[in-house]
């Protein structure tokens, strides 16, 4: 077995977390589409929209909604999000566990993110790593009052 | 008032229906990037990821699930789909009705799926409706068993 994934769950190979809860880990793409391009995955592994369990398809959405949220409230000041799974070989899959795209957009970025899809790099990771937990918590907190 | 998405659900606007249930209308895109390109629509009306309920964006997902998984088993023989959500203008979100994408794919048709892109146009859209409500009441009747 040697999938990246399961080997970044463990703990045996590097990755900027933005989340972790037993069943779900949120980290940055390291070649990312715009700066804080996020991935959602499941610790348990599975391939793609084939063999993964509806409950987990439907925890890693609703995870990957919470960082939507924090990507606008963040100060990454995104506009918008687009969300994507990823199912297949057929459908660009790189990396067969399964996982969900975040990638926080701004109003008129069409030519940036079209750079973006192409150069796939953030000179800032760790900070950007940082605004999006910020902003994260703060829902959290905002939500239990 | 004049959501397109809202007077489909009413039955005011047409559409060439999936899936029907009390919360969840699932239809063809009128300007598909491929054929069979689905759209996951809850009949309750929000926006976007910010005011549409977590429950609502899990059974949005499971839907399109179940839906990319009866593309691969149809008369398309889809070897994968495109699951997205577009949250927001800045993220290509036309129709401001939280919905999703179902995008079917083929092994190789990266060219086509980019002619798809461009053209958006299905000759036999009647055809590819039967097919996936086929490949769904198949799939429904062999979890039954
Ligand atoms: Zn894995
Ligand atoms: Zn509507």
């Amino acid at each position: 077995m040697s999938c990246v994934f399961c080997a970044i769950v463990e703990g045996a190979a590097p990755a900027i977390r933005i989340h972790e809860d037993d069943d779900y880990l949120a980290i940055l793409d390291i070649r990312p589409f715009t700066r804080g391009h996020t991935l959602v995955i499941p610790k348990r592994h599975t391939v793609d929209l084939t063999d993964t369990p509806p409950e987990t398809v439907a925890a890693m959405t609703v995870l990957g909604q919470r960082i939507a949220k924090a990507a606008r409230a963040s100060g990454l000041h995104a506009d918008g999000n687009n969300i994507a799974i990823n199912d297949g070989k057929a459908a660009f899959q790189t990396v067969f566990h399964i996982h969900l795209h975040v990638v926080p957009r701004r109003d008129g970025d069409k030519l940036s993110f079209a750079k973006g899809m192409l150069v796939r790099r953030d000179s800032d990771r760790e900070e950007t790593g940082r605004l999006l937990r910020e902003a994260l918590a703060q829902i959290d907190t905002a939500e239990l009052d």
